[in-house]
C-alpha cells in the first residue's frame, strides 16, 4: 500500500496540521499531505510513499497552490531517490502531472537537479538521495521565509495606505498556509494585520466555481481565530459601496513583464471596482511569480476549465454527500454550454502595488517590475517605488 | 387534499408549461404552478385548490419573480372567493406570504377590491367571486401586454445602440416568462431580438447564491432555442475585457425617484464594469416598478437573506438529488457568518436607460423618472428622452 489516512477530529487542534511534511517513521521515510479535498468538513493527511501516490493526490488536488506544488515535486523526487526508485523516471512523473503548474516543474528540477549534482560529483546513491532531500527542505524554508517577509512588507503598506488601522480586507481564492511552505502570500499579510490587531474583518469572496474562499480561506481564518465572513462574489460590490472595504489584498498566478496579473478568475471585476470606489487593489506574491518571458497580459495563457464546473455543484466532502465520486448534480439544463476560464488578467493600472518578498513595487510599470527581477536575482530587499 | 402534481417530461414539448394558469375541471376550479423549484431538472405542474396550498408555494418558491406573485396573489383571492372561503382573510395570508414582494400585495388588493366594490353593489357572492376572477385575469392579461411593450421598445433601443446587429447581451438572474405573465422584462427583450435574427448569444450570469441565472435562465433559453452560454458571475469580468459584451440587460425589483435600481445581488458589479468598458447597462421594468414613496437608492432597504444560502449548497432538484429537504451540504466552516444580501442598489449615472411598458427612459434623472410616472397614468406611450 502506497497511501495511508490518518483522521484527525477538526476542533481538537487548536492550529491544522501542515499542509506538507516529510516524517521518517521505522516504515521508511513518507510524505504527509494535509488532504485538501476533504476541507473544511475533515483534516486528514494523505501519506504518500511512492511517486505514484504523489502525483494521484496532485492531481486530485489533494495538494495544490502554486508555491506548495513546487516543494510537494521537490520532495517527491527526494522520496523517489532516498526509497531508491529510478529518480529521473519520478521527475518525469512528478513535472507532468500538471503540467500547467509552473512552480511544479520548478521545484522537481530543483531536487533533481541536486540529486544529478551530487552524483556528477561522485557521491554514491543515498549521499545523492541525501542532497535532493536537503535541496526539498531547502525550498520549503526559502518559501516560509518568502511568506514571512511579504507579510512583513504588506503589513508596512498597509499601514503606509490605511494610516487609521482597522482594516476590513477584502481577498479572493486561498492563498494562506494551504499554499505554501509557510503562512502564504495575500492571506500571510492579513494574518500579520490580525496578529498586531489592526484587522478589522477579513472579507472572504467564496470564488466560484471551485470555492476555494468559502472552504479554505474561511478554514484558515477560522482557525486564526480572525473576524471573517463568508460572501458570495456578487455581493462584493454592495461592500464597496456602503464603504466596507478598505483594500483588497489577492495572490497572483503568474506575473507579465509589463506588470499584468493573471489571477483566479473574479479577480479583475474586483480591480475595476476597487479602481471605480478608490480602494487599493494590493497583489502579494514572490518574485518567482514575475514571468519576464511573458511581455504582457495579452500574452498569457488563461487556462479554459470543464464546463461542468460551472453547470454541476459539486460538494467538497463528496464522501460526506453521499454524492458520486467526481460526479456534481447538474443545475444547468443539460447540454448547456459553459464559459470558464480559470483565470482573468489585471492590466497593471488598476494594480495600486505588488507585493514581493523583496520590496514593494508601487505604481507597477513595467521598469519596477525589471528592477523587481535584478533586485531580486541580487538579493537586494529595498523597498521600491 | 390540497395539492396535486402532474409530471411532464422534458423534451417533449417544444414549449414550456405557462408559469400559471386558472383551470376548471369538473371537481372544481384550481390555479396550476408551474413548480420552479423543480426546474431545470423536472416541468411539474403544483395544482392548489385553496389559499393555504397557494401560500405554501409562494414560500417555498415554486412560484416566484415579482410580476408573477402580484398574479398569483390575484389570482389566489378568486380561487377563494369561487370556492366560497372567506375572501379577507385568503387575502390577508396571500399578502403577508412574502411580506417584502410589493407586487404580491398589489395583485391581491386588486382582487379583493373587485370583489368588496361587486358586494358593495349589491351583487351576490357568485357575482362578486365572478369580479374578483375577472380582475385577476385582467392583471395578468395586462402583465402579459407590458411585457410585449418592453420587449419591442428594448429591441429599437439594441438596434439604436448597436446599430450593427449580431448583439452579444450578457444578462443576470432570471427575467423571463417565469416571473411574468408574459415574455418577461429583460429577456423578453433578448428573445425579441433572438426573433429577428438579431441576438449573437446571450450570456448567463449563474446568479449566486440561488442560481437563478443557470437554472431558470438558461431553461428559457435552452427551450427559445437562443445561442446561450452559462458562466460564473466572476467570469462576466473576462468577458468584457475581451470586447464580448455588447450590451448588459437586467430586470428590476424596485426604482426608485431619482433613478436608482434594486436588482438582485451583482448587478451593480456589472454596472460598474459595463461604465468601466464603455458598455450600455440597461434596465428593463414596468413602470409598476417605479417606487416614488422611496427618494433615492440609500433609503431602499435591502433584504438580507440567510446565510446558509451561501454557506451550504443546496441542489435544486433536492429529491432527486438524495439531499434532505431544505437543507443542504456545508462548504464553509461550520459557524462561519456570511454576509448574503438579495439585492444591490445601482445609482442612476451607471444605467444607460430603463425600458418600460410606456417607454424609454434615457438618460436616467429624477425629473425624468416623474415624468414616466405621470406619462404611465396618462397611458401616454411616447418614447422619451
Amino acid at each position: 500500500m502506497s497511501e495511508q489516512s490518518a483522521r484527525i477530529a477538526v476542533g481538537a487542534e487548536p492550529s491544522m496540521l501542515p499542509s506538507i511534511r516529510w516524517d521518517e517513521p521505522p516504515e521508511g521515510p513518507v510524505l504527509a499531505l494535509l488532504d485538501q479535498t476533504r476541507l473544511p468538513g475533515e483534516e486528514t493527511e494523505r501519506v504518500c510513499t511512492d511517486v505514484p501516490a504523489l502525483v494521484r493526490a496532485i492531481r486530485e488536488l489533494a495538494v495544490r497552490g502554486a508555491p506548495l506544488l513546487g516543494i510537494a515535486g521537490a520532495y517527491g523526487v527526494a522520496l523517489a531517490a532516498v526509497r531508491g526508485y529510478d529518480v529521473e523516471d519520478a521527475a518525469e512523473q512528478l513535472a507532468g502531472a500538471r503540467p500547467t503548474a509552473v512552480n511544479l516543474g520548478y521545484g522537481v528540477r530543483r531536487a533533481r537537479d541536486a540529486y544529478r549534482a551530487a552524483l556528477e560529483a561522485d557521491a554514491d546513491l543515498a549521499r545523492a538521495a541525501a542532497a535532493a532531500l536537503a535541496e526539498a527542505r531547502a525550498l520549503h524554508r526559502e518559501d516560509a521565509e518568502a511568506s514571512a517577509r511579504m507579510a512583513a512588507f504588506g503589513l508596512s503598506l498597509l499601514d503606509e495606505l490605511l494610516p487609521g488601522g482597522g482594516h476590513r480586507i477584502l481577498t479572493h481564492c486561498n492563498t494562506g498556509a494551504l499554499v505554501s511552505g509557510g503562512e502564504g502570500t495575500a492571506f500571510a499579510v492579513a494574518l500579520s494585520a490580525h496578529r498586531v490587531g489592526r484587522l478589522r474583518r477579513l472579507w472572504v469572496d467564496e470564488t466560484r466555481p471551485l470555492l476555494q474562499g468559502a472552504r479554505l480561506t474561511a478554514y484558515e481564518a477560522a482557525r486564526s481565530g480572525m473576524a471573517y465572513t463568508v460572501l458570495t462574489d456578487n455581493a462584493a460590490g454592495s461592500l464597496f459601496a456602503a464603504g466596507e472595504v478598505d483594500a483588497v489584498l489577492i495572490g497572483a498566478d503568474r506575473i507579465a513583464a509589463d506588470g499584468s496579473v493573471a489571477n483566479k478568475v473574479g479577480s479583475y471585476p474586483l480591480a475595476v471596482l476597487a479602481k471605480y470606489h478608490h480602494v487599493p487593489f494590493v497583489v502579494v506574491a514572490p518574485t518567482t511569480t514575475v514571468d519576464l518571458d511573458t511581455p504582457d497580459g495579452a500574452a498569457i495563457e488563461v487556462e479554459q476549465r470543464p464546463g461542468q464546473e460551472v453547470t454541476e455543484l459539486t460538494a467538497p466532502q463528496a464522501a460526506v454527500a453521499g454524492a458520486e465520486k467526481g460526479g456534481g448534480v447538474p443545475v444547468a439544463p443539460l447540454g448547456s454550454q459553459a464559459y470558464n476560464p480559470a483565470f482573468d488578467i489585471t492590466p497593471p493600472e488598476l494594480v495600486t502595488a505588488v507585493v514581493t518578498e523583496r520590496g514593494v513595487l508601487s505604481p507597477v510599470t513595467r521598469d519596477g517590475i525589471a528592477q523587481l527581477c535584478v533586485r531580486s536575482r541580487q538579493g537586494n530587499d529595498e523597498l521600491m517605488g
